[in-house]
């Protein structure tokens, strides 16, 4: 992880401050967003995509509708009420605040979601494919909240556990495991939140398109304890934890396939990069790896050379066939710079090791939720078959 | 349900718009609230409990803490960086928000709550017995989220699950359940999040001082389908859906133990209605009760008639004494009108006809949730017993 890298990435894509009035006609066919708090008629959305937030404050000079990297001039009404939209969003999930003269707060009309840093609100554009990660009448699953104490970082650990529909009826059945990480500046809510993983994976299992798998969602910030005042940056012991800490205290606690070939693990953007070095540095836990968004040779561009890259992994390309069941990688086809050249990189490595993988593009979204859903959608299907 | 009544109460507890500027000299031994986000220097607490916010708005003309429905003038500095302080708060967990210019919003600074009718900022005022609802090193349950559909409501509905430590462990253990409701203008997300339920049973179960059980936390609200355009005000069916539906999901996905003798029933104000109406009505189903600061004659504190009160489920007290196994009552030394007269009223027919219950003050504490957890912290040492 490189931290300053990220720090400029994320600085770049949320503060931008350009401000746009409105001079666009929009389409007048706006709906509450499915993610507002019950009962709220804003923040809406068009068919177009466009964003309408609309909050009541009386005394402001100025209110901004801060998304997607851009600050939409808010208009007031005679009433105090300040209304404005964004240009077209991509379809999915994305994160937004308000700016009320100059402060950066949530939308009260939304629920709130942890990204970006924060928790703040999320906005929901309906996607032409949101059957798939719908909530329907289906059989569902449970996602459960399991607190930790982690010796290793000396602090209390929170993981959320997903059991397919039926997994409390028969006392007998075991389960494989998939672990599933979030991205930077997110945390463990995000998966069973905004990645609507649990609702995805019922929705396959229901129409018998995946393997009923347990789910284990973790935060993969872990640091080393720091004492004495010498401390320096923080050490990261995320794989210590999850091989040592959360893996055995899974099977220990839920009824799982504890081998190998059971055992999955994917992870978005920060995650994917995370979770890569995890299995390439633990192939006796884990036979299968996504990657949505993200490789570890992240931010480089770069020729790879397979003999140094990650210790050697990925030097025998007939040997990593022969352990990995599923190697896949997933990207947007609008990710921002690096994650088109990063990944790009990566796929040519593979290709020259002769690795066999599976490659998924997700039409017209970028580093974005929408893109992760679809990858998770995708690669599950893969999984322990 | 008296829905003017309610309405009218909260408009009194929210809306005061008194401005206190800030005359006092605090304390300087301001720490971070503990339900801040990561990272989250402000807001602060002080061994006062006063509340100090800090917030970023350079263009603002006013800025406020709205806390206790009391609205506190914040200063700007130089930096355009608006402070201020609140007077004393009561020990424990309080909703607020700030105001900026006219508009309410939740603090950036805080972790969000559902309270008030909205997702909204919360503040941990330490109280000298906070350990019995703190996060120990101790075995862990687990709170899962459990969605389902109710055909009584036609829409999704979720509750959350406690299941004690070691309930995965043992598949032939079989537990009692308490059911467990929130109160008016909060949802199924108030016990687990800002109540503690699950760590005040961690820590009862540990200790040795609550029998293992199930907890059940689902949302009290449940209106009947309107069709046509004659619809008239929404009818409550939450009864109905406790009964017909969700029991008998919770026997059938968890190992309950399914007769009355191990199955309680409680709730905090409209919840403690609520589940007064619920057990008074299915005595066949449950044998213990717990209304934290509510009972079902609310808002009266007229004179209760046993022969009318309840369809008269209440006149044969030596009858009632012998199916009730607990029958408790919680109410803080701060409550509001009109709580402690319509409480009042209730215990005075409760002693009236003989029968049988346990009452609990929490010191200090008005109509929050200090009082509440202390409540469930009181009621779990009795139920199953």
């Amino acid at each position: 992880m490189k931290f300053k890298n990220k720090a400029v990435f994320f600085a770049a894509l949320f503060t931008c401050t350009i401000s746009i009035a409105q001079t666009h006609k929009s389409l007048e066919d706006f709906k509450p967003s499915s993610v507002n708090q019950p009962g709220k008629a804003f923040p809406q959305v068009n068919s177009e995509g466009r964003v309408r937030a609309s909050i009541l404050a009386t005394d402001a000079k100025k209110v901004q509708l801060d998304i997607g990297g851009v600050k939409y001039d808010m208009v007031k009404d005679d009433k105090g009420v300040w209304t404005g939209e964004s240009a077209p969003q991509d379809e999915g999930f994305h994160y937004y605040q308000l700016n009320i003269d100059g402060a950066s707060v949530p939308d009260p009309g939304t629920k709130y979601f942890y990204g970006a840093g924060r928790w703040g609100s999320g906005i929901e554009i309906p996607a032409v494919d949101q059957d798939f990660y719908a909530l329907k009448d289906v059989p569902h699953g449970l996602v459960s909240e399991n607190i930790y104490f982690s010796k290793i970082t000396n602090s209390f650990r929170r993981c959320f556990v997903y059991t397919p529909a039926g997994y409390e009826k028969d006392a007998k059945t075991r389960y494989p495991v998939l672990y599933l990480q979030h991205g930077s500046f997110e945390d463990e809510t995000g998966w069973p939140t905004q990645g609507n993983a649990n609702l995805i994976l019922d929705n396959l299992i229901a129409a018998q398109k995946a393997v009923p798998m347990i789910i284990v969602m973790d935060n993969g910030y872990a640091y080393k304890p720091q004492t004495g005042e010498s401390a320096g940056r923080p050490v990261s012991v995320f794989e210590e934890v999850m091989i040592q800490e959360i893996i055995p205290m899974i099977d220990a606690k839920f009824r799982t396939i504890a081998d190998r070939e059971h055992r999955a693990i994917a992870g978005l953007s920060m995650g994917a990069n995370q979770t890569m070095r995890i299995i390439m540095n633990n192939l006796d836990k884990f036979a299968s790896y996504g990657g949505f968004s993200g490789t570890s040779n992240y931010p480089s561009s770069m020729e790879i050379d397979p003999t140094t890259f990650l210790d050697g992994k990925f030097n025998d390309g007939a040997a990593f066939n022969k352990q990995i069941k599923v190697f896949w990688l997933g990207l947007g086809t609008k990710e921002p710079n690096p994650f088109p050249g990063s990944v790009g990189a990566f796929r040519k490595m593979l290709e020259k090791q002769g690795i066999k993988y599976t490659y998924y593009e997700s039409p017209g979204t970028a580093h974005e939720w929408l893109t992760w859903r679809r990858s998770l959608n995708q690669y599950a299907q893969l999984l322990f078959k």
